[in-house]
This record gives structure tokens, sequence and C-alpha cells, in this order.
């Protein structure tokens, strides 16, 4: 039941929400904090949180610099 | 040795560049002309040549709007 739930939200979710909830899965999964994140990608501190939850309309090269900060390619930011 | 050129110049493209030369691949080899993708995607007509030019750092949502039009995911756009 957990499961269609958790992909049931998902599927209701616009692209800014499913990315943001992409980069805090990969963030925590790395054991960063947001400060950390923010720092490595060079992004500002404030702005990462409102990324996370899903309240930016993040350009490609904020995409690409996350992806590098994270370590991993950017086509695993999306995931369908 | 073209191949080689061709992996060279790819290379040493920004990810605005790459993005571009991607949807542009992508027009091509479904056939459409691109007053027709800009109408496909909703996007105004005058911006898509500069986005193929790779003059924009566009948005994730134009991201999601040109994936949807040009009927592939997201993360297709994105190959490294």
């Amino acid at each position: 039941m957990f499961y269609s739930l958790h992909f049931a939200i998902f599927v209701n979710m616009d692209i800014k929400q499913k990315f943001g909830l992409k980069i805090k899965e990969l963030r925590k999964l790395k054991g960063l904090s947001q400060e950390k994140l923010a720092n490595l990608a060079e992004i500002d501190r404030t702005y990462l949180p409102t990324i996370e939850k899903g309240e930016r309309n993040v350009s490609i090269e904020v995409v690409e610099k996350l992806a590098n900060a994270l370590e991993v390619k950017i086509r695993d930011l999306f995931d369908e």
C-alpha cells in the first residue's frame, strides 16, 4: 500500500517538485547538509532549500552544477 | 577521424550548447520544423532557434515541454 501511495504522490508532482525531491534524496544519500551541497554546487545557501521544496524552476546550468556536486550524471536527476 | 573531431567539439561545449544540439538532432529525427516543435511545446516560435543555437539557459519547465513535444523522456535530452 505504501509504495502505491508514494508512487501516486510522485506522479501528481510537477517537474519542480520531482526535481527537488530527487536532489534531496541524493543529497541525503551522500550524507551532505544543504549548506555543504550549496557550497559544492556554488549556489546560494538560501536557494537550495527552495529548490528541494519544489519551488524553483531551475535552469539547466543550475541542474549541471548540482549534478557535478552530487557526482551524478545530469540525466540521473530526471527519472520517470 | 570525423567521429573523434565530433566528440572533441561536443566535449568542449557548455550545457546550453549541448542541450540545443540535442533538441535540434531529435527535432530533425522526427521530421519537425522549428515552428511545428515550438507549437507542440507551446513555446514562442522565436525562442526555439535561440535554444537550438545554445544561447538559452532554459528552465526545467521548458525542458519538460520540449521532452513531451518530442515524445522522449526528460533524461534522454541529457546524454553524456
